[in-house]
């Protein structure tokens, strides 16, 4: 039997329940295979990626190194219990400490994002013996909550911290929460709020301050230069943990390793997942700085999980990373974002009236849409929606969330793809600013 | 340069953090590969795979046709987001709900148990708007607990529950807590204490009953007959929703699809991780009854995460699951379980003082060790360490908790290599019970 869009779609629609949605309304996109920035129906309808999925294909679509390694794991070795040494996994761990700045030693594998912060959450609170994990409004660090409050056997006790949890306001000028009227003032007032809830919270119950270097699924919010310095000295003043989630920004997303290479700031834990092995096999994990590593020398750490280094995500993170290195992928995504995406970007908003801001850095950028400059009203659900088709019927797959498009292609896209993707937004914006801009 | 124990050991140790560690405390095992129910290290000493490494590799080590469909998914397309449909997708969830008993319709995917038992969690408390989840205290569910309270996006609000978390105590005649002298009595007893626990708690705030059908960590406790059919009536009687957990017991362990089987009874929720690809990709899920997935037709459901129905996965899973139907996979765990192994351990535990109880079903046993049949004192740690090196020595890779062998081989294994492993097994209990049995 020939495999179409529609048995695909009818087979999905009856028996996958997805992530995120009322199961009712869904009309999932059917895709069949992929290549690089490319991606394809049954029907041979094509799709230039901008999203890299969910900002996780760095390396574009079914890299032939990558699946060749993964292949090759297959046949030695899928899965190994996490207790035992297996090469796949050192090579892994070494290859992602030496990416990282000094001072960090070991890496903890999990399966993804959301665990790797669990853990990283875990480690800051054995180490500090403090509680409270202070995180932004305006952050993503995964849907995990309760699995192992859940759970009756001892390792529960040590674990019962889901709680504790108090957020503060992040910087984003755009749309203020300090009524500030420049990235200077942005970042003076955003530090010394995140100061003063430091101060209300009790600054010896903080146990880590959660951050996203550039927080991306709540639109690519470029922190103001000396945001981050600034987060950095108040919890060296306060003894607290610095734990940066790289899981969407990380491994070359933002043109560099790690993004808060940009900042010049160093954390005490760095979370990881997606760009690391472009998620062809589930994994993420958490780089331990040396001093973490030593305290867990002497004294238990209370977490762990059955798929933690698995092989087949290790030999494709080793392959991941050598291909990255030596193919440049990091630097072209820095190429690329300094160059045609982010000057193409900054053209769209000045040309279509619909575009209140454009930000980013690399291949991660957003476009914040609105119906009026002035008032910088977002653009409503249903123009997003009306524009998410648009574009999906003139070829390109986007990344749409609230009223942003996230213009996120894969670091390896090329010059090429990325002037069709922004003739693609021009004409679609060119469209929807004729219809909704006020 | 050839690959040794040393440098894969010395590899690991300078750069992987490990599970539920003292870091400065481990000297792991080398595995460099694998096949059925054996491993072996790059000195060339094998292992008899009888831990199933975390009780995961149900269908064995490196199965042909899984390896095969895993290479081929590869090829195709390794990773896409979950909002759209896919082939591989489609496919797996069918045959998971082929499977489950009358009445459940779909398959939410998730990396693992853990994330598996939080949305089902998720799912119950927004069904039935309770936030209460009971579970038990001899019990394991995966290792999360804080990412979705820490993300200050609004999706933290729906999920801030991690708490209203009570755990009641479960049957365990062997060592009752409820001073229960026979099975009977435990089961009366155990679900009198369960209905007093749910009055005091609140019926009305409870939203689920969290179970394992046969509680695997904790040491294959093997429920009487009629206890799950009373916890069933109980939640019925409540109004309370019944999650199985079968990420242990589930896909074969217990020579069943699922352990619940057994008892003539059905959960609204079934988790599952492990044993539904045998680990070779990291995954797991929930399968959702008819009514439950009818609730999110119409309700939003809040959660997610970026490897939902990960492709790579979920061939793996089609693979898996065919090739157990086809080989008789399950068949064989039963065969095994009721004939030569269960059997074996029986006169095992006549024949050594050091054994105090065995127990199980299908490849799914424990013994319990103690150095007193009488006060059935549990064996000391320094003894299971003596005992855990000497399986080792004799080429067994054995599965030790706490004063417990779980005697755990994958569903394949042959009545040879189960009557090789009972040698062991004799040989070593036979030296330790003359060296610590009172």
């Amino acid at each position: 039997m020939t495999t179409t869009n529609d048995l695909v779609r009818q087979l999905d629609r009856q028996y996958v329940f997805h992530s995120w949605s009322q199961q009712g309304q869904l009309d999932p996109l059917v895709i069949a295979g992929a290549k690089g920035c490319r991606m394809w129906d049954y029907a041979g309808k094509e799709y230039l990626d901008f999203s890299s999925q969910l900002v996780n294909t760095n390396i574009g679509h079914q890299h032939p190194k990558v699946i060749a390694a993964i292949k090759e794991q297959a046949e030695t070795l899928t899965t190994v219990a996490p207790a035992h040494a297996n090469l796949a996994r050192g090579e892994a761990a070494k290859r992602i400490v030496e990416r990282a700045p000094q001072g960090f030693s070991k890496v903890f594998f999990t399966n993804a994002g959301a665990d790797a912060n669990e853990n990283a959450i875990r480690m800051a609170r054995s180490y500090t013996g403090r509680d409270k994990i202070l995180s932004a409004y305006r952050s993503y660090h995964g849907n995990t909550g309760s699995a192992i409050v859940a759970t009756g056997d001892p390792r529960r006790v040590p674990n019962e911290f889901a709680r504790g949890h108090a957020h503060f306001f992040n910087p984003y000028l755009y749309r203020s929460d300090f009524w500030a009227s420049d990235e200077q003032e942005e970042c003076q007032r955003a530090l010394q709020h995140l100061r003063r809830v430091i101060e209300c919270e009790g600054p010896g119950a903080i146990a880590a301050i959660l951050l996203e270097p550039i927080p991306g699924t709540a639109g690519v919010l470029m922190p103001p230069a000396n945001y981050l310095k600034g987060v950095r000295a108040l919890a060296d003043e306060f003894g607290i943990l610095l734990i940066f989630d790289e899981v969407m920004a990380g491994f070359g997303r933002t043109g560099r390793w790690f993004a808060f290479e940009h900042f010049d700031v160093t954390p005490d834990l760095i979370v990881f997942a997606k760009g690391v092995n472009s998620g062809y096999v589930p994994a993420g994990g958490v780089v331990v700085s040396d001093a973490i590593s030593r305290h867990f020398d002497e004294h238990m750490f209370f977490g762990g999980l059955t798929y933690s280094g698995h092989p087949l995500a290790m030999a494709s993170i080793v392959a991941t990373l050598d291909a990255m290195r030596d193919e440049g992928v990091v630097e072209n995504a820095a190429r690329i974002g300094e160059g045609v995406l982010g000057q193409g970007l900054e053209r769209l908003a000045r040309e279509h009236a619909i575009v209140g801001e454009t930000r980013g850095r690399g291949v991660f950028h957003a476009l914040e849409l609105v119906s009026d400059r002035e008032s910088r009203t977002p653009l409503s659900a249903s123009a997003m929606s009306e524009i998410k088709h648009a574009l999906l019927a003139e070829g390109m797959l986007p990344f749409v969330a609230e009223n942003r498009i996230h213009v996120v292609p894969p670091c390896i896209v090329s010059e090429a793809e990325t002037q069709q993707g922004l003739a693609i937004l021009d004409n679609v914006l060119g469209e929807m600013s004729a219809k909704h801009a006020a």
